[in-house]
């Protein structure tokens, strides 16, 4: 291990003196307990880093894009020097395999370094320029300026799926210190190693480049209590978290009841419904039935992005069905991120099996292991289907729901949907022209509509849209993956009548950034 | 009149049979009542118009940009065809002058134009285009394209102050039409027979440009019950408001208490403080007061722009103070807007007389008739201002605050200020130069800075910011006056691996449209 792991919070540029236990990170399956015990930040030391992030914002935020991503890419360097220890850690905590912890360390870096380049080059404050027209009649039009700038400190929740792109340095926290927001962290029980571990990089790069203290902390004590009372503090200004619907409709009720309502964004669940016309099976049912089992078994299905939910033609797919009930049977059982997502995995899977009218296509005939999960399929017509709403809900893990009815029984479920991240749909380009209600309908459900793919794999790009209406996430005007997740922590300002000098770079008369503007 | 007044709802093309009544209007001061009277939507009309609201949204946000301008520009010369009707029953209900009303409907034609033109351009939707790349490894890329999509229905209520540019077909309601959503407009109690005329006017130009039924609704009952049945119904996706901070906040409470909470854009209070150093002083004591003076009195100081906080440099301005005395002194009250608005404006200076530490500079020497409200200035020490938080609360008519303090004080005490549609700035610029973080403070309080001039005069344009952190609005990041109002109404949409014929026209290869696109 690079730097030794000590179980306490980071306070600005401080490490914690609290002593109150919150648990050791545990290896799933076994059980075993890893050093060191985790101790929870005491609310004085909470109070301390938001009074920080407070001092810290005026001076963060006025720093040039260029100086803040001069941060986030020293961020990325520090964390690309430790990855030996995030892949030894990680996978002891997590359970993911070394391949997807270095994969993830890369879309980790990969993102504060897009995320950078978007600052450097300055474009994305949105500059608009109204010049003033004293000429005007009946009365002058004055000299007006807006640009987008930032909200303030933001709290960012770790997410058990994600120990590196969604967590510490993930992408909640790169979008806000893109944007100019210090940024407090709440770690996830289910990988404190991994949270320190990268919070030292942090630290390591927000000092080497100068960053003022505060501008970044990782507090250890969990949601419920730390978190609550970041969420709570006056100083925080916006949320990101990615998680359960519990969690996250819990921190938007407490975010509604404080005198100032702040925004969170919350990324909550999703059973990303896919919907496969005749003419897409007939383009082969088997090949179908295995691509669409590698998306439903990646990551042991623990994807916000898992196909949970297909809607099938009733009277058809019947190859699709028994390919997919042999794959399923022949599936390996998993290891599960934690003791906890394994349990709901079995409750939700086995309250689906009980649930009237559903049937168990096929699950995996090997045994499932301590903290593994397996494959599993069911099935149900659409009547029944939309009879239990609680078959809405998720199965987070390596399960899906087959809904069989006609095309048009199909299309007038859709709208009974909750809100999703993604839909997919399979058809042949006949029928997507002869179906532009059914596609129009998955949009008003959805924040990305794929065509002949499934939702899993979220390329962080500009054009990504990783959102969707509630309870997707808690606002579905965002994206909390790619470039415009820049937005979710800033607000609109206009200066009117200021002199040059005293306007920002972004708004002055010569444009010194040389950014594109409206103007 | 053009059409006679009926006093009953929209429910789409239809017209309430409503019984149940609701209210004439009122002429302020002598408390006539107008006819006709007005009845409430039934709850079951209530139902009626969003399902038609609901049937009208997938057929009117697929219609063209050009296509929903033609409508938008149909409104507004329907309007202007009404202007004399406008003006007659303007004068009577609201006590606004006529050169106030025909300058209000200007405003109001003026942002249908321009939204209409933004929509005809284009660009606003924000497409991003990522293009595939087969041949990337480890894995290939994705096509995958995005634009923003209109949210659905949106309910619109009226505002007491502006019976036409924040009524009927002001911003909210032409910024919502703009997006592709359809609106459900909740008229106000304070000018039902203006909504009535514009209402008429929206549904020939809906007719007349064949816009599906149920894309505009008016209805009557106030904000308290068929208000909040709207707010509550599932159809609706967000909510325009402006009005007051007890009503914006009730109808957050009742859009987060949903199973599916929505956005809520409510346009609340601000006192909008204005900063006066030294330096500006300087160039005149008694020309800024006049034209504070004819700021603070403008339309009887009914703006939610209003300067209702100055603060002064304790031991300067005396020659502004005594030519303000003299302004207010003799300034003449004038009627305000309905009487629940005059009682208010009476009971809040009187609060802030009794306050401890505050004492009445000013109070206009001519007695206030029935229903008029005349000028008053007040004011503390910024000691005993900090020490009183209902001093930062809103007196809405022409009085103000005046809190005087060093400069270092003053700066001391912005943070401590609630958000602000605006915050103000007189100064030299040397001051400017030697404040930047005064001038940085005030940013993070409001959503327009001003430098040497007074917050009202609201410009519509592109870069135009009406909005602030709370409570000056529900949601700081969105501004209701210019061409980024659209935003609010929208939510971003990725299309991935669509074959092109599949794709909206704004994400088409070959850019059919001819819009800026990020690619």
């Amino acid at each position: 291990m690079t730097t030794p792991l000590l179980g306490k919070s980071f306070i600005g540029y401080s490490r914690s003196s609290g002593i109150e236990p919150c648990g050791n990170g545990v290896q799933p399956g076994t059980g075993t307990q890893l050093e060191p015990a985790y101790c929870s930040a005491t609310p004085e030391e909470v109070g301390h880093a938001m009074a920080l992030a407070a001092a810290a914002f005026p001076v963060y935020s006025s720093l040039s894009g260029k100086t803040r991503a001069g941060f986030l890419r020293a961020i990325a360097t520090e964390i690309e020097g430790v990855v030996e220890d995030i892949v030894e850690r990680g996978q002891l905590e997590s359970a993911l395999p070394e391949a997807r912890l270095r994969g993830e360390t890369g879309r980790t870096t990969g993102q504060l370094r897009m995320f950078a380049s978007q600052i450097e080059e300055g474009s994305w404050v949105d500059a608009r320029i109204e010049r003033a027209d004293p000429d005007r009649k009946p009365i002058p039009k004055v000299d007006l300026r807006s640009m987008l700038r930032p909200l303030g400190p933001v709290a960012v929740f770790c997410a058990s799926n994600f120990p590196l792109a969604f967590s510490v340095a993930g992408g909640d926290s790169a979008s806000a210190l893109a944007a100019g927001c210090p940024v407090v962290v709440i770690a996830h029980a289910s990988h404190p190693g991994c949270a320190e571990i990268v919070a030292n990089a942090v630290i390591r790069a927000a000092r080497a480049t100068g960053m003022p203290e505060g501008v970044f902390s990782v507090l250890y004590g969990g949601g419920r209590k730390v978190g609550q009372a970041v969420v709570k503090h006056p100083v925080t200004q916006a949320v990101g978290f990615t998680g359960s619907r519990s969690g996250g409709t819990a921190l938007m009720a407490t975010a509604n009841s404080r005198s100032q309502p702040i925004p969170v964004y919350a990324e909550m669940s999703s059973v990303n419904p896919v919907v496969i016309l005749p003419g897409a099976l007939a383009r082969g049912e088997e090949a179908l039935a295995e691509a669409f089992f590698g998306s439903l078994t990646l990551g042991v299905g623990q994807f916000c992005t898992n196909p949970g939910l297909v809607f099938l033609p009733g009277d058809q797919g019947d190859a699709f069905l028994a390919k997919l009930k042999s794959l399923v049977e022949a599936g390996t059982p998993g290891m599960m991120l934690n003791a906890s997502i394994c349990k709901s995995y079995a409750d939700s899977t086995a309250a689906f099996a009980a649930t009237d009218g559903v049937t168990t296509l096929a699950r995996s005939a090997n045994e499932a292991g301590p903290g593994q999960g397996a494959p599993a399929v069911f099935v149900v017509s659409i009547g029944d289907f939309l009879k239990h709403e609680s078959l809405q809900g998720e199965m987070f893990g390596p399960a899906t729901l087959i809904v069989r009815g006609s095309v048009s029984e199909i299309e007038a479920a859709i709208p009974k949907l909750e809100g999703q991240l993604t839909a997919s749909i399979f058809a042949s380009p006949e029928e997507l022209a002869a179906q532009p209600s059914l596609v129009q309908a998955l949009q008003q459900r959805a924040g990305r509509l794929i065509c002949n793919g499934f939702p899993t794999g979220v390329e962080v790009c500009n054009s990504m849209v990783h959102g969707g209406p509630f309870p997707a996430t808690s606002d579905g005007r965002s994206t909390s993956v790619g470039t415009m997740a820049i937005f979710r922590f800033c607000r609109p300002v206009a200066w009117q009548s200021f002199p040059d000098a005293a306007l920002p770079a972004e708004l002055q008369e010569a444009n010194p950034l040389g950014i594109k503007r409206m103007e």
